[in-house]
């Protein structure tokens, strides 16, 4: 191979060659994304690490942050549990949960499967947002090896007075909404499930310009949900209470469509969520995807790895200037150009190396830095939706197409003013314990971020975080190429 | 005030009258920490930050680090869960679980009081040992408001997928025993209760050299231990575990001697490490204080916060060169200027502004990073005792004096030597999991402490960190010294 590969790998694709297909690309970035991600990894052991915030000017000063002078603090907090938020890193530390039963695309990974998914959070939550994380794998197992919601939830109040907020992730149906609501119930501080209110944000964020750029009013898409998860069902209540028209959506579970007659769903009381979807939606109840899809405007779809979950022709019977949305993790329902062949006007997924993405790491980062500093009791819908409107302008200001819907992660400009729009939301909602101007919201989180950008930075050019071997890389998509080649039919 | 401190706080003593008395120097000093420790923990908002351990090149790289790249290392650590240790990192990250119902000298400071406590411990994991913690301050009790065993031991349980290690801290009797034996009888990584194992290891180091100081053989010395909590029942254990003589030994409680008279705790099944030590020790039955120190060649109190606590004639009816240990918590059961003024040869105390610190700092940093290196399943006794002999050795080959039994915490070559001493004999009972030379465990030990100081070093120098305004420093220090002044009898 004669080309350099770049180590920020922006010139990746210039090494597949000429006669590889759109979808032999795809697989191929796919394929090399896991296979360097897991040299990487086994190279560094891991991504996150813990290092001071505070001056230590010789070993004197380990008489304040530690014995003797440390228990001023202890009695402080003891005194006024509030202080915790200013005399620790609490303030500003968000515990990662998950009992990794529903990682990304790849279902139960056991307990410490998560770890890399959980870590990766919390990079990008310090990097985008400045926030502190914490991944916490748990083990939510009974004596019988059954996954128990009330252990996840048990846990977590228990481990509630280290942090500032939660962050659930990656857990099962229907145990994640039982945790989720139940914690918000009963904890004091805001516990966030990614995987709903933080997915649905963002989707919010992409619609809303995605609507515009075909002139569609929020109350006039007709709306088809494909997959009836954590995901899926809250983007649709999120965007009722957004002003949509609950009565133009249908959503679609591995069983057919939600509405009313579906006593499975109505008789199950776990799955409670679902059965507000099937009183919500759908009155003419709808059965079939092929009826539902033919003159929707918007298909989303968050169901299963694809590509050949979605189908072409029902793109093709969707109406004019359809928007699709195929967010599944690591792989779309269809492929974005298979989407545009069948005459998606604008699409969107869940994939980095694709134009539109819906990413939650423009959501969770900016959110949570917003709501911590503030203090708020919990993320409320019309937080999410403030953020989600706040996406929107940003990237519509900055000039939107269909190409181009959502601003990308890094336009970090972005984060702060995310952050400070749920800030103001929920001062406004009285949630705030702390009141913060605008601007000032803005300014700290941009120094936080900055902070953490140029920590890495100085940590990187003295060499404190070696370079791996580019040779590494370089086989690897030489691999990755020839497995590509020896795989045709 | 005309002389400038320096930020080091080395010039501290400087600053006292000279009309001060050698305790309101010690009170002085101990008032000073105290509220310096309060206004840096408020500036700084903490001590502890997450931050990358890995490159970043570009917004590319978050495709490695999260979806869809990192799906091979959720899916290689779910087919094989030992893969964890390599591919995050849980092999170098410690949790540090406390209740905060017994925190340093406060007691119980409510669940997020330890805070302050134990993000000094993580801060003082990473400087000294080059290991990453977590603080993890838990609420153990129960609907009826009462502080339960059975909960930590749940919560750890849960929690021990995510960690390389566990850190037990700061949790009352009787549940710390409890908690301690369970979780080492059924976790799979180390459960290391730092009040236990960790202070008795420090002390076993100095006891060996002040032995050697005052040519008595190990088995030889009566020893006298004040206070039978857990750290001061685990002393014991070790001393006898490391060859010293039981029958040599008397412990008191609260209530008295510990002997087999002692039904009260004979009949308490909670107290069974108390009952051990009944059985064990001071087969004389002797029960008052005073006959048990005439004569006596060792005191060890680990008792309560002084400095009335040790009596001036006791120290005087010990043997020849008496050796005196007062550690308690913030300030020692008698000043050591007191202690050597009733003919004590040998004090050492808790406290860095006191010459010889009984530092659990010396201990669990090195410990921990030995036996997670070598991924050590348990951190026995034995390897406990390594670490003191390492410590020991290495203060007598650079010279030990009475006043200098022990390394200091800024003495960093230490760690490594610790480290490999550990872990060799972690290897050499067959609990290592991973084969490393004692070269290696040095070499990759070093390498991570100095990254630590590097990486503080280079954000203190970039102004990252930003450095606190010596004006409050010095307004202090001026505060404490008219405090002394106005309260002077």
């Amino acid at each position: 191979m004669n080309k350099k590969i770049d180590i920020s790998l922006d010139n990746l694709e210039q090494f597949f060659p000429s006669d590889f297909t759109h979808e032999e690309k795809a697989i191929a970035k796919t394929r090399l994304s896991k296979l360097l991600s897991y040299e990487i990894h086994k190279y560094y052991g891991g991504k996150i690490q813990m290092l001071p915030k505070a001056g230590i000017y010789g070993f004197n000063w380990y008489n304040l942050w530690y014995t003797p002078g440390v228990s001023s603090v202890s009695t402080a907090i003891r005194d006024n549990n509030d202080l915790s938020f200013e005399l620790s890193n609490r303030g500003n530390l968000v515990a990662v949960v998950s009992d990794s039963t529903r990682v990304l695309g790849d279902g139960n990974c056991s307990p410490p499967g998560g770890l890399g998914v959980m870590e990766g959070k919390a990079l990008l939550m310090k990097m985008l947002g400045g926030v502190d994380a914490v991944p916490l794998c748990i083990d939510s197992r009974d004596e019988k090896g059954e996954h128990k919601a009330e252990k996840i939830i048990e846990f977590v109040k228990m481990v509630q007075p280290s942090f500032g907020a939660i962050n659930l992730e990656d857990i099962s149906q229907p145990n994640c909404y039982k945790v989720l609501d139940r914690l918000r119930e009963t904890c004091d501080i805001p516990v966030w499930h990614d995987d709903a209110q933080g997915t649905a944000s963002v989707t919010l964020a992409g619609l809303i310009n995605a609507l515009k750029l075909t002139s569609r009013k929020p109350e006039d898409p007709r709306i088809v949900y494909l997959g009836a998860g954590a995901s899926n069902t809250a983007i649709a209540r999120i965007n009722i209470v957004a002003g949509m028209d609950p009565e133009k959506m249908v959503m679609f579970d591995g069983k057919g469509a939600l509405h009313t007659g579906r006593t499975d769903i109505e008789s199950d009381p776990d799955l409670y969520r679902k059965w507000e979807m099937c009183q919500l939606t759908n009155p003419q109840k709808i059965d079939d995807i092929e009826t539902a899809m033919t003159g929707a405007d918007v298909l989303i779809a968050l169901s299963r790895p694809g590509p050949h979950v979605v189908k072409p022709d029902w793109i093709r019977s969707m109406a004019n200037k359809p928007i699709v949305f195929v967010c599944a993790n690591p792989v779309p329902e269809i492929y974005p150009y298979a989407a545009k062949q069948a005459g998606a006007y604008i699409v969107a997924t869940g994939r980095g190396d694709f134009p539109n993405q819906i990413n939650n790491s423009l959501g969770f980062p900016g959110i949570l830095k917003g709501a911590m500093l503030v203090r708020a009791k919990s993320v409320s819908d019309k937080m999410a939706i403030a953020a989600a409107r706040s996406l929107a302008e940003y990237a519509e200001k900055r000039g939107i197409a269909p190409g181009n819907i959502i601003p990308k992660m890094d336009e970090k400009e972005v984060f702060p003013i995310e952050a400070a729009a749920v800030a103001m939301q929920a001062i406004a909602e009285g949630s705030a314990r702390k009141i913060m101007t605008q601007q000032e919201v803005m300014d700290l989180t941009a120094q936080d971020i900055d902070n953490a950008n140029n920590a890495l930075k100085s940590m990187l050019d003295t060499g404190i975080i070696p370079k791996p071997k580019m040779d590494m890389i370089n086989d690897t998509i030489e691999d990755v190429i020839n497995w590509i080649k020896q795989n045709r039919k």
